[in-house]
């Protein structure tokens, strides 16, 4: 585990030292991304690589899945995001030696990611084994504005003596991949996916057309530059099937420089012809040459300026969660801001990890920060599952359900899960689908999305909740033998999270179709379907287990055995790579927060006597072998009080990936726990919940943060809440006047804004994690990493 | 569905005419074994064949099971039953014409395989293209007397005019296999498994030696022939790494015959050396020469003569139930005769279905059949469980648990199951292994197995159940997660019939290590070990819905919604090819008898009343998409009263192969079905059942049945039970006087024999199956196909 890989600093992610030994990790939390192309945080000169990558949102190659013991519905194919043209390669020659920090000495390192600007800065001093020295900057972005393009602008200079310099600034295709161990969560590796249509060269640039070989994806992508060197400065450019090539050759004084900037235009369709996909890329790339360096670094930071104005969280006092959490919110951001009706995977376009498949974790995790902060995208994704409506009603029929069955995982739609356990029966990502519909439909009241895409959402999958569940003999509402959020269990019957998720998808499909008639009469709903939905919602059967008085998170769950944590060794942790299915799923342990999710979620399905024992109890059973959990433990462990354990889980959160805590960000970025960092500040330290079309906040700050500072948009409205110590700040920064509850009382927000006091807090007595699983104490961390 | 396909004949399966089309279903049927050697029914001359087959118990290649996700704790290679070196080929030339079926005119074709006899005898006359007309006639046999030898006794007569005959008697290693079809009960195709490394010709024989490539099974085939033709009959051996080949060529005239016959030996080690193999053919070959095939078919005669003396069941008024019965014992016989500390397979050795995996299906239907009727042979078969318990102890070490966890399918003892689900989980493979050695040292009194193997097997599995399980708050003994014996419900709790059955072990655990001290001590079983397992077993729970009066076969079963059979067309069985598990599995549909199993074979468990209402139940949810459940549907009627439905059932269990009632007998036989006609008759109608050490009867016959008689050995003693529709006679034939009870009441059976009336039936109304899986009627049957 790394501590403080990275430098705390406000606004920027610094690394002032290289360690090659953690280069993957640090490609993932330096990746740039617009939610349409990705870019690892590679050097420039492409070796050494942790996992070389460059992506495009949705470009995928299929793969068959195969079964030693095959099953009736099980998926034949797997889709697999490909590691597509890589234009980020700038190789440098200094003198005879190639430029590697293998090789001589590396006397000065820095990479910085700047969070207002969008740019990785990359600067060096190297000296070669022959006792050539060079500077090297380079700049990198993905624009947000340009959603095709990406830039690199690249300055090498002499430092001491005179040198002779060659920089070869390449395209390359079917880059040779690091083979994936046996960890179900990497990714399968693909060799050599793309298959060349077209190699052309232009006066200082080049196109390589290429297309996967079975799901026939055709991509390109343009490179062309700008060349700033002295006068004799050589150039020339050749193309390949595999690799375009411009090379630049100079001699530099000592101090003199070469400078070069590359703009990089990616596209890709299923449908498009080759003519037309090329030409895109070659316009793209043309637009961003007449933009110029300077004025995508300027719209870049004007894209990031009105962001950050609605989604900056400030936090006082903890100067590390603080930059996590903006760390968080800008690969948040990365990851949405131009997908544009295509999926925001588990780890965006930051790594292979998990194939690159989308799965609840969009819905629940991260579609709540954006419906808050930049709803826009937060509707682009939604919209994402519109289009895979015909996939996922196909997969319904084919497993005798009715209305739309989701995919468990996916990137086109089609069902990738290959282990059904884990995967077809988690039928709850269709409730998770229509929550956040729901979600976002309450917070914009986008009437025109609810018409559009929403109501089909919200009635194909209340369709199948009514075809999976039954009315048992005493008029209970059942859905039995499905999968809730804890991997450690499945096949369970009355799970309470699906249950209350689904009792929400019934009754809001019934009013959401009674307000959009025509089209839900489009899709065939009568009012005695609609009523059916009602009637099911309203004896959802929620098990209890009177005897512990608790809830057991499915039926008859607090009846197995606990897991025997005293017996079970650190290093056999994550369990799932230590111990056979089997013995998780019999027994009372938990990888992830299930019925806790459900108390965050439906805050008034539970006393709050219930929540707190029902919290106590499964906290002494969660693990966190999923990066799913904490943020989850984190808000309601603040909603009992508990905000010492809040601040714990916070962190494990918001430090996932800047400390590499589950020891795979090297395959990617984990999305909903960064997402659920700003969740864990906000919903948690600040309370907010947002039930029947009102606004709650219930804040309450931890020692150790001295002032808590968010906005969220809601209705219209731009509310900004500034929590301290003993009393809270309202302020509504636009928009009309609007009804919110602060810690249960309701209030009135007005331009005047408001200052309410906290009240005083009754800590409940902490609760036992499971022997070993006690999260670090951010304290204590925070004290050790000072020291 | 093929009716009367062969002629119904007491001693006998004859068939008069070949069809092409069912081919390899006849050869399933006409497979000959010793449960050492398998040889299925393939045409002399190779060609047409439906699937070629010649099999070595436990000979098996591996294979790499794939996983597109794969767990912990799944087996990563599997193992296929291999197609050896094919000795059976002789092939024909008829002047220049190979005799081929499918050219020329079959003018007489027969093929009777002679239950008493144990030979299959095939002749023909054929008529090539050409006009040239031959009679053959060929016998074979697999000795029963000399475990490594199978012969031929093949003739051919010239008809009508002189002709040039040449045979080509052959030995062919890695013959070619058809494709397998998506079907996962179907064998995975091993292309050329086999790799030579000696091929050796003698005066009239030839040796092959191969192995296997991956699993490294040295196996030997000799050959040696005697030859009786005309004097100028040329002959010539020749040999090649995957052939070897005896060649007669002579001149016949019209009546004039040439006989061959053929004398194979097979051996096979994975330790022993080349020319240990070798030689150890070589010798049961001259073995087989020395005895000559009329000493071989004597010694055939008398070994079935015994057998019949033992096993027969005798049934008047119902012809083709007679012969279907003998049929199916006459291949149990031929799975366990000479296994000797090999597996019984699924198939026995008559097909590769289901890979020539082992599964419960041995301890559960094969060997309670064995153990009253031919002892030494369950014996053997659970001496191999013995053998493989290093293998067991490893598994259950790597599953984390304690004791021993027996393989769910496999060949040579590791688990080979590919789906959890439905194998690891499927736990009452432990208790079914423990049953069978309950149930064998009940009948036998065996002590010497007891100390050998017994008490080892009882242990282990007892420890297995020990910690598999736990106490729940309430006190009671839980099993958790684990499949029963009905695979359309998986990883359910508290299974009936899986925790009747490990009460069981555990009580007999304790029991036998108490009586086994210094083997009990060997294994570190403490007084406080055994009483714990006593705690356990006393405490067991066994769920009831009293809501239904009814035993949910795991509890909360009887909460799940009916499986829609109205509306689940007859195409659409086998469900488990037609619908996802996931739909299985949280609906109530029953693929075989798992609450009904458990009824039959823990009588005192249940009520009478309970009996009928949980059968009634049950009914109604059995689809019987296994052909393990007739026969325990056939046994329970008979007991509640049913007799029509028993007898149906009964005829669903017996003519499973006959009329190919699963269309996949082409896959190899049904033994557990097989057998499972055996114990509808003597424990459905005969009622019989062992409980406590004594035997218990309870006969009534259905009308079409005038008389049952059967044989059974219990405890030393040989007993002879003939039912009539009024009364019954019991016979000692052997062995001290014997308590046992008629229909309840307590009797002493001594060599004077009893005859005891029947009691009055009051029939029960009849229950309801699943829309349109309702049982042929056999009545209805039998009329048709006598119209």
């Amino acid at each position: 585990m790394i501590d403080n890989a990275f430098e705390v600093d406000p606004w920027c992610i610094r690394e002032s030292r290289l360690d090659l030994d953690v280069l993957a990790h640090t490609e993932s939390v330096f990746a740039l991304s617009n939610g349409h192309i990705g870019m690892r945080g590679n050097l420039d000169e492409g070796e050494p690589a942790g996992l070389p990558g460059m992506y495009l949102n949705s470009v995928y190659e299929l793969r068959p899945l195969p079964y030693a013991e095959a099953g009736y519905g099980y998926p034949e194919s797997g889709q697999s995001m490909v590691n597509i043209t890589n234009g980020k390669i700038i190789r440098l020659l200094v003198d005879d030696e190639p430029f590697d920090v293998r090789y001589g000495i590396l006397e000065e390192h820095e990479r910085v990611l700047d969070l207002r600007e969008g740019r990785l800065v990359r600067t060096v001093v190297w000296r070669s084994p022959a006792g050539s020295r060079v500077r090297v900057r380079s700049e990198r972005l993905v624009s947000l504005s340009q959603r095709s393009v990406a830039a690199i602008h690249y300055e090498v200079e002499a430092i001491g003596q005179p040198l002779r310099v060659v920089l070869q600034s390449e395209l390359v295709a079917n880059e040779p991949l690091p083979a994936a161990g046996k960890d179900p969560r990497v990714a399968a590796v693909l060799e050599a996916p793309l298959e060349c249509e077209e190699h052309v060269v232009d006066e200082l640039g080049a196109v390589l057309v290429h297309h996967t070989k079975l799901s026939g994806l055709r991509i390109a992508a343009a490179m062309d530059h700008e060349i700033d060197g002295p006068e004799d400065t050589l150039n020339n450019v050749d193309a390949f099937p595999d690799t375009a090539r411009l090379t630049v050759a100079t001699r530099l004084q000592p101090g003199e420089k070469l400078r070069l900037v590359k703009y990089l235009a990616y596209g890709w369709s299923s449908r498009r012809s080759r003519s037309a996909v090329h030409d895109q890329v070659v316009a793209a790339a043309a637009g961003a040459r007449l933009t110029g360096w300077d004025g995508l670094c300027g719209e870049q930071r004007a894209f990031l300026k009105e962001y950050w104005e609605g989604a900056d969280v400030e936090v006082e006092g903890d100067a590390e969660i603080q930059q996590a959490v903006r760390f968080a919110m800008f690969h948040v951001l990365q990851a949405g801001a131009r997908a544009e009706q295509r999926p925001i995977a588990a780890k965006g376009l930051t790594g292979t990890g998990y194939d690159g498949h989308t799965f609840w974790d969009t819905e629940i995790f991260v579609l709540p920060v954006l419906i808050y902060t930049y709803p826009s995208a937060a509707a682009h994704a939604l919209a994402w599952r519109g289009l895979t409506l015909p996939l996922a009603l196909e997969r319904a029929k084919q497993l005798n359900l009715e209305g739309a069955a989701f995919p468990w995982r996916t990137i086109r739609g089609q069902e990738c899960s290959a282990y059904w356990p884990a995967g077809t029966a988690a039928f709850h990502i269709n409730a998770d689908v229509a929550d956040a519909v729901v979600r976002y439909l309450d917070a914009t009241d986008d009437h025109e999305f609810e018409a559009a895409c929403g109501v089909q959402l919200l009635v194909h999958t209340a369709r199948l909740w009514r075809s999976l569940g039954h009315h048992d003999i005493e008029g209970r509402f059942r859905i039995d033998g499905v999968t809730g959020p804890d991997e450690y269990s499945a096949i369970a019957d009355n799970n309470v999270y699906t249950n209350l998720m689904a009792r929400q998808n019934l009754a809001c499909a019934a009013e959401v179709a009674l307000r959009n008639r025509d089209e839900a009469a489009a899709m065939g709903v009568s009012v005695e379907e609609a009523s059916s939905w009602r009637d099911a919602a309203a004896n959802m059967y929620i098990p209890y287990d009177e005897r512990l008085g608790v809830h057991p998170q499915s039926e008859g769950f607090t009846d197995h055995d606990r897991w025997d944590f005293e017996h079970t060794p650190a290093n056999c942790y994550p369990l799932f790579l230590h111990y056979p299915y089997f013995e998780l799923y019999r027994t009372q342990v938990v990888k992830q927060s299930d019925l806790v999710l459900a108390m965050v979620r439906f805050p008034d399905a539970f006393t709050d006597e219930e929540k707190l024992r029902n919290f106590t109890y499964y906290e002494a059973l969660t693990v966190r072998d999923s990066s799913l959990s904490a943020p989850v433990q984190a808000i309601m462990a603040a909603e009992v009080g508990l905000l010492d354990l809040a601040y714990d889980y916070l962190a494990e959160s918001a430090l996932v990936d800047l400390h590499d805590l589950k020891l795979n960000s090297r395959d990617g970025l984990h999305l909903a726990s960064l997402a659920g960092a700003w969740s864990a500040l906000v919903a948690g330290f600040g309370g907010m919940r947002a039930v029947d079309g009102q606004l709650r906040f219930a804040p309450r700050l931890p020692p150790g943060i001295t002032k808590l500072r968010f906005r969220v948009q809601y209705k219209g409205r731009r509310i900004r809440v500034t929590v301290t110590a003993a009393s809270v700040r309202y302020e509504l920064l636009g928009g009309a006047p609007i009804e919110f509850e602060h810690h249960g009382a309701r209030q009135l927000l007005d331009g005047a804004g408001l200052v309410e006091p906290i009240p005083a807090l009754v800590t409940p007595p902490a609760p036992q994690q499971p022997h070993g699983r006690e999260p670090r104490s951010h304290d204590h961390h925070l004290r050790s990493s000072r020291a």
